[in-house]
């Protein structure tokens, strides 16, 4: 069982994650995770990992779970976001494991090692959680870790994320040794956000030593950043208001938000905004047929020109019937 | 409380969450997702709400508060992620709400309004733990609705996730009128990626008609895909093995992962890469002295001219010496 246990604290620990480690006779898992569930494991075997060790606790729950023992690998957060799941898939594939056969209806031929995965709020989630809503809509998670990714894949996502306009969470931000890595972050972003972006450094969220600072873009590098921290850094329209840091939906593209809650003209509730894809692909139609370029439409949308050519080449469809009920 | 409830079935929900609803008055939320938590909420004030009236959930929200109700308003999955908290922080700072004052404590000011928000997994974590690992590393996630966010917006970000190699989570891929959006989201994504990228599309995670379809990227479109459906996009290293979608986390990057896990010549275990930040930095620096032009070195990693000229000039820092356990 591939337990994560959420921010830290039991509170926000899933029933399912409880009953696992319940269940569980043999628990591994980094040390600081394991103190973070010591309540709940009194009387099991506890095999405590160091925080390179992740390979090995992998093949330690392997090599426990073939003597027979039900064993709960416990990630803090989430197992599947920075967690043991894909490590310990690694090392499971890797030495010759299969699934049991499920008849799909969840029984389990006997004999072979079952894996499940508990699901967990990620620390992207219980960070946000303590600092309003900054996420609320498209996001990026990245590791500045470079001990498995080499730097150009991490830049190249940083500047990725940094143009298309995303909310960002870094994780492992710097370290001990790491320490320019953060510097890196912050110019890559500086290339494409304004200074004053707001950013929100959180650690430990949910546990006794939880800090939360708010800082910009111009200033994220001056904050106390360390192996612990989480940096979320909003979009081009996230707000601080309030010690709240918070990233507005879009309601004001469809509704007069100051005004009273009116549709605005030329938008419908419940149906795409007029500058939606079907909208959108009318409008470029008509803009091309104007006389426009591919390049002058590719510019002004901030889109790759071929993209542009080849949406003009197809036909626009009428636009779809709803069968179900429709989202806001 | 802004209270996310996980996936949908009780057993993924926090204790936090359930203890929220347990005490509140008054209960509001979409109907589908009063429904999930029918068990525990007899008694209560029950405010049932259809899916387009998120700002009128916010509204009545803040209506029983100011009337002094304790109020539960439900988010499936994450209350950050595409749920209520945004909506919410909107409608309050529209009404002039400011949060009541913390002594540092935990004490609040009498008189005034409470925000809590309580974290859960997000769709992206549940449907990752029902197909395997396919997160483990830098993922995005993003929203195909353009009933609030215009096409270009949205695009743009589609296109920037596929050429920098995240793993992406479509969050709402589909409805009854939404139909082609998915389709230029496999459009932009065919311009950067494979073919055979792997794909899963969850639909329900850990629901009682939950489904799970693997795909790829050509395939997806053939899929069953709706208004429950989350689609997982792998990267360019995501596997499907035994039925089972896994992003290697970068062991091999490192380990010679195949031959016994002994570490690759040039590498150090718990040290960054010899392609990490600072090994980067130098073999640039030597590259570039050697005669290599900035355009070539730009095109060599897929970064900016720019970024690549920035770098250049900025001097190579010792690494800095660590302090506390690094990781892996």
């Amino acid at each position: 069982m591939l337990v994560g246990i959420g921010p830290g604290s039991t509170d926000h620990m899933t029933a399912r994650a409880r009953a696992a480690i319940a269940e569980a006779d043999t628990i591994i898992g980094y040390v600081t995770y394991i103190k973070l569930v010591a309540d709940l494991i009194e009387g099991k075997e506890i095999i405590r990992k160091s925080m390179t060790e992740e390979l090995d606790r992998a093949i330690e729950s392997l090599a426990r779970a073939r003597e027979g023992k039900k064993v709960a690998l416990i990630s803090s957060g989430d197992a599947g976001v920075y967690g043991m799941a894909g490590p310990t898939f690694e090392v499971l594939f890797q030495a010759g494991w299969t699934p049991p056969a499920f008849d799909g209806h969840g029984v389990v031929e006997p004999g072979g090692i079952e894996v499940e995965i508990v699901p967990g709020a990620s620390a992207i989630n219980s960070c946000a959680a303590r600092v309003g809503a900054p996420l609320t809509h498209d996001f990026c998670a990245i590791s500045l870790s470079d001990l498995l990714t080499p730097w150009p894949t991490i830049a190249r996502r940083l500047d990725a994320a940094a143009l298309a306009d995303f909310v960002v969470a870094l994780y492992n931000p710097k370290s001990g040794r790491r320490t320019r890595q953060i510097e890196e972050a912050q110019r890559l972003f500086l290339r494409h956000r304004s200074p004053d972006t707001p950013v929100a450094i959180v650690k430990s969220a949910y546990r006794r030593r939880e800090r939360i600072e708010f800082a910009t873009l111009a200033t994220m590098c001056e904050a106390d950043i360390g192996m612990l921290s989480t940096v979320l850094i909003g979009n081009s329209n996230t707000i601080v208001r309030h010690g709240l840091m918070v990233t507005p939906r879009g309601y004001a593209n469809k509704y007069d938000v100051e005004g009273g809650g009116t549709t605005l003209a030329g938008e419908r509730p419940g149906r795409s905004l007029s500058t939606g894809l079907n909208g959108w692909l009318e409008n470029l139609q008509l803009d091309h047929a104007a006389g426009e370029s591919i390049e002058t439409l590719a510019r002004r949308h901030r889109l790759p020109a071929d993209y542009i050519r080849d949406t003009l080449a197809q036909p626009l469809a009428a636009e779809a019937v709803a069968t179900t009920e429709e989202e806001a």
